[in-house]
């Protein structure tokens, strides 16, 4: 393992882990490019659980792999597409190479690509990147989270407007009643509804049962950003449970702290 | 009025009307350049409605006013922003500078710069362009709706999979029981949902009840891509209403025509 240390600095991009956050950021901008590049060009299959995957997913997950081997070789990985592997390292990346696929192959704008690490399996490190946005997202292991060189932090607000928005999944009309006083919209990208959360653009997300590369890094950023994540039923999260692939046992809401328990009460699951 | 008549071409851009849809185009993507430029770094403030409005809607449509009163000083134009002028003329131009302004102001990616053309009350061209996919929709007088230089179609399927997309509103949670049995994304741009629906990306789309600068360019590439636009009731649209600024009288469903009805049948206005 190459420790850098905290005296590393590489612009706005300060390092304090045991890991080098800026080149992870670079990994993540690599993918992205690649993705962009098969954008409006790239054929869509089924995988066994009906969920649509793209050359680009594929390549995507095999590069940082490399990356991540080559760099980090006693690290553990798990991706969405290609599965688990070592997750009783210390450190384990959870990868979710393009994560919004079925918006991406539908020709919409926001998707991205999800790099999580945990440590003894905790949230330990996170870079979202969305491509068309040019929008990177991350936290390091200590310190706040950021959308490129700027600071993020969740809506300080207390009270729900009108105007505000909850980010939902493309499948809450069929199982959720939403009773959100303000507005909803699915983005169909997990990672970025935890990105638009944690900026304070929307209070709050309702997650659906995800696995563990779909919250990894996010979870990281929401933390950072002084963000919450608890099951609709008001339980924490388990995410060392996750490690072996299982999903979240339930839907979660991500928010503020002081909003979370108010919007879990706009959200009842469907008769 | 400067008749370019059926000679003129430009690129792919081929121009079988009274107005210059090459043209057109460019300012479209000139808005879309001033509006990009202002992307994240905008303040927001109310109108009456409690909508949001920004300097990039104000500046787009005083741009867009001036181009078309210097190249069609006989022309009307109606926009979001500025209000109704001249509607008694032919042609009345319906403008939406920034539609989506809500999405972007929250930092999202889908919204855009939509110009519309009635002649006699009814749909004659349609310009949309979505700046940060870099996405120009359009259909001239006569013939095909293009996205950039491919033509589109309406998704030609006479079922619904779970994995099919039917575009809604972000206040559609309040006001409706949606039973899609695919999935529902809402994209908080109106101009937006006609253009996937008119690729054949979307099924479908549910309108809220909409004014005429939100669907005039809208409804004509819908049209030229072989889409269709009733009232959630089962009514046909009547545009020419709209020119003195009133909504439509009832949300609307936009798809192919062997899906309409079928998709009006999913909604149900909440009790």
């Amino acid at each position: 393992m190459i420790a850098l240390g905290s005296e590393r600095e590489k612009g706005n991009r300060y390092s304090v882990s045991e890991i080098d956050i800026a080149e992870v950021q670079d990994w993540a901008r690599e993918a992205g490019a690649l993705a962009k590049s098969y954008f409006n060009r790239v054929e869509r299959s089924r995988k066994a659980d009906r969920s649509y995957v793209t050359r680009a997913d594929t390549e995507i997950e095999e590069m940082l792999r490399t990356h991540i081997a080559a760099q980090y070789p006693q690290h553990g990985i798990m991706g969405e597409e290609q599965g688990i592997g070592a997750i009783d390292r210390e450190f384990v990346w959870s990868l979710d190479p393009l994560d919004g696929t079925d918006a991406y192959t539908s020709g919409l704008a926001v998707w991205g690509v999800s790099i999580g690490v945990l440590r003894a399996g905790k949230p330990y490190l996170g870079v979202i990147y969305l491509p068309l946005l040019d929008d990177c997202y991350w936290a390091d292991a200590e310190g706040a989270a950021f959308r490129n060189d700027e600071r993020l932090a969740v809506n300080p607000t207390t009270t729900i407007d009108s105007n505000d928005w909850l980010a939902i999944g493309s499948y809450t009309h069929r199982r959720f009643m939403v009773d959100f006083p303000g507005k909803t919209r699915s983005l169909s990208c997990v990672a970025a509804d935890f990105c638009y959360v944690a900026r304070g653009s929307a209070l709050g997300a309702l997650i659906p049962r995800a696995s563990l590369w779909d919250i990894a890094a996010g979870l990281r950023i929401l933390e950072a950003a002084g963000g919450v994540a608890y099951g609709l039923s008001g339980q924490t999260l388990n995410i060392g449970e996750l490690l072996d692939g299982h999903k979240l046992p339930e839907a979660v809401i991500i928010s503020s702290p002081q909003l979370n328990e108010k919007i879990r009460g706009c959200v009842r699951v469907r008769p």
